[in-house]
């Protein structure tokens, strides 16, 4: 099987990303999109996000081999449900959500019978809606798919090649491990910088004002994370709860021992860590993960 | 005053981007430094940090007019008892330390007869040493002067005016009010990033392997900032201790919040903080303290 059309249902960041990322990459692939949002699909349909900006859902699906759901995993089960019975019975069923475990579990009771293959594009930037999308969004990123018991060879070959042909690189991945892996690289940090951004908002000592002036040295690195949308990420939090919890039982355990070292003066378990932490930036510049340049290549455009 | 000869003592990140900035922005101003550590000072000498690299503390303040210590706060009152006797008695003399109650005291106990005006740009990058210095650091970032009571006006404005030249905007500030604003847009920052960087690298269900490849989630923001210079960091929660904990009380009090929505699924809570959060990362970038672009830019790099 190779993938000849494509239905793209939500148009923001990802859905947008994915319709730039095959126009430029897989221009045999046709692309059709749809929004609940008339005016996400009056901007779609301006940028070009897809080939054909659909109408109704029901449009967007007919005839696809592959369909992309790109809406908040909290919504996914609804609406895939409401296009059951217009998606072509052979089509590849995915989607670009940050938890897995209760994707596959939506997607298989609103869609039975079904291929049903989650996938979770590590890739993304603070913005949301049809102007975030850009065609090199999944460049050297890792896509985690989850394919279930039993899936269909061919149509996993397809989703892989389909991502691969976008730029990015394929992992399979048991469901419940991909969500404890994120739950530590994406999930865990998204809450930390929400909440840190909202206890510097609730000072009464010091004042928003100064939190802004002075974010330099630090917090505004957080707020970029925190300026995600807020959508998106409930459901995260709603859908991926253990392994959420698990992560931040232990961040506050690891929290607390250096508050207490600080408390207590212990300077050589605070240098300790400190020193240990670096290892893992260089691994991530290594491996292409992040941008070398110092202080994310700001600096360069310091003035 | 006017200040015509600095003497830099320490020529890490910010000593080096002193002597830097000032070559570029005052040229007029002479600049001799040392560094404790050998090493340092052959690069230092090679990269042309400061007009004159000197092989000792006490040959680096003779003459000068000010005297900036760019050492872990921790040193800095060590290092200026040393050099007490060479300083000229009309010197001013400043730092650019992270905690300022500390470091005040320190240098008044050192040097008790002259004039101590400590100071801190909210500025830097995760680099330490002496190559990572630069002439920009300074650029359009605040520098918070905490002028003592009873200082001498002519050196605040000479103090004032030098890093102005430099690039910065002064503030003037109540020591005890800036550890108090630095320990929630810097410092508390700093410790989350080194603690969310220790837990991952600790677990046992999910490989360090697995966290660097997957880090674009959010994850490798963190990973720069607890990629900071370790002895630095050390120095500022021991010598900001009070501000500090009570920063990060707050902050799990708020995360413990946050935790039990999670545990509950109270979509709401959630919903309604990351939809506030949003506005501080609108104004930090209106106000020029951060750049503009999605994912700080790096998309631009991608590929």
């Amino acid at each position: 099987m190779t993938i000849q059309r494509v239905a793209i249902i939500g148009l923001g960041l990802l859905g947008g990303s994915i319709g730039l990322a095959v126009k430029e990459h897989l221009p045999e692939v046709a692309t059709a999109g749809w929004d609940r949002d008339p005016a996400t699909r009056v901007r779609a349909a301006e940028r070009g996000l897809v080939g054909t900006v659909c109408e109704t859902g029901t449009e967007a699906v007919a005839g696809s081999d592959l369909v992309v759901f790109c809406v908040p995993v909290g919504a996914i089960g609804a609406v895939a449900a409401d296009l059951a019975a217009a998606i072509p019975a052979d089509a590849v069923i995915s989607d670009v959500g940050s938890s897995k475990l209760s994707v596959a579990k939506a997607l298989a009771e609103a869609l039975p019978g079904h291929c049903v293959i989650p996938a979770h594009p590590v890739a993304g930037t603070e913005r949301s809606g049809p102007d975030a999308g850009f065609a090199s969004l999944f460049h050297n990123r890792w896509c985690i798919i989850t394919p279930p018991e039993g899936v269909d060879a061919d149509k996993l070959a397809a989703l892989s090649a389909f991502w691969e042909g976008l730029g990015a690189k394929v992992e399979l991945m048991d469901p419940q491990h991909h969500d404890l892996v994120l739950a530590v690289t994406s999930h865990l940090p998204h809450l930390i910088a929400y909440t840190i951004v909202g206890t510097a908002s609730d000072l009464e000592g010091v004042t928003q004002s100064e939190v802004i002036k002075y974010s330099a040295g630090g917090f505004r690195d957080f707020t970029r994370i925190a300026a995600s949308d807020p959508t998106m990420w409930r459901d995260v939090f709603l859908t991926n709860k253990d392994a959420v919890l698990e992560m931040l039982q232990r961040f506050s355990e690891d929290l607390t021992a250096l508050q207490r070292a600080i408390r207590w003066g212990d300077g050589d378990t605070l240098f300790e860590l400190f020193t240990r932490t670096r290892d893992i930036r260089r691994s991530i510049i290594e491996q292409g993960q992040d941008d070398a340049r110092p202080d994310f290549g700001r600096s360069d455009h310091a003035g």
